[in-house]
């Protein structure tokens, strides 16, 4: 069927997944601080009265373009609080070396110290990627495999923490010798 | 002695130190995307020609405005690598929770993806924020008290990762029992 022929909801679809698409472009180039309407609508070929009839405020256009950012990697299921660790860390670890997220969501931590609608796209953001963590904690936990006074928060932070550290901060490679140290720390510490 | 009167060398100072002063407002208030050498002048009275005069780029000013952001604090002396590292990361908390700093940092970090010489900028401060620890790591070193095999780095990321995650990821409080359990995790596992 010729593009001419197509249904007006094909067009609207296709006109959202182009202004989305080109939304995550900008954001991956230039951070936050790259996004204007205008060069999404310049880039896109849809118009800036189009786009704010789909979004509201550049805000709500970031958070759509957002919404896959970071999706949480399958849970795995290894037999053991420490094998279970293991992997999620080194698919963390993985994700912050290569996923193009990585190097978007300095801007989105940026933002959230500023503007309380992006606060919430980051928190949103922040809880999904953490979201596997405190499934296999509350496995642990139901398996006694974990000290009582250790909370999910506790986890997260301990094995996060340093590998956000390297990423971002002290920028040292995410070798796989620090992040099995991690996790051994970890397990000695949350165990 | 009257303005008008003062030698050419103090006019200039005067007029370097506005232009810093002003650049740093802008940064506190916007992150790294709110400072424009148009803004600058503005807001300083400085013509864009002077300031450009003292700076070759808008990088080289934010460079030297950041200069004394995160200026390390004294390196405590408290005879033990447990009461000295204690004591850092009890003032660094701190300086998470209320230094202007700590609200500017995560714009230099998201710069520092993009732009070579901003991430040099984010180099230094960072190497600046963590030498206390440098120094506390060596004289433990020397005395025996820390496992052979952890480095400096370890000791950093083992203390500083858990809350740089808290202040801008997870964004939770960075209470003192929270700082506590940092602590005596990084020395059950580093000692």
């Amino acid at each position: 069927m010729a593009r001419s022929g197509d249904s007006i909801d094909v067009r609207v679809q296709r006109s959202k997944a182009a202004v989305l698409a080109q939304t995550y472009e900008l954001l991956s180039a230039g951070g936050i601080g790259g996004v204007s309407i205008d060069e999404v609508s310049r880039r896109s070929g849809v118009s800036k009265t189009t786009i704010y009839r789909h979004w509201p405020s550049r805000a709500a256009l970031l958070v759509e373009a957002c919404s896959t950012i970071g999706s949480a990697p399958p849970v795995p299921d290894t037999g053991s609080f420490g094998g279970d660790l293991a992997a999620l860390t080194e698919e963390l670890a993985e994700q912050l070396r290569s996923a193009r997220w990585a190097a978007v969501l300095p801007s989105i931590v940026d933002a959230a110290e500023r503007e309380p609608e992006l606060a919430g796209l980051h928190a949103d953001l922040h809880a999904r990627l953490m979201a596997p963590f405190g499934v296999v904690t509350e496995r642990a936990r139901a398996r006694g495999e974990l000290a009582a006074d250790r909370r999910q928060d506790d986890v997260s932070a301990a094995v996060a923490g340093p590998l956000f550290y390297r990423r971002w901060y002290s920028r040292e490679p995410l070798d796989s010798a620090f992040v099995r140290r991690v996790v051994e720390d970890a397990l000695v510490r949350l165990r």
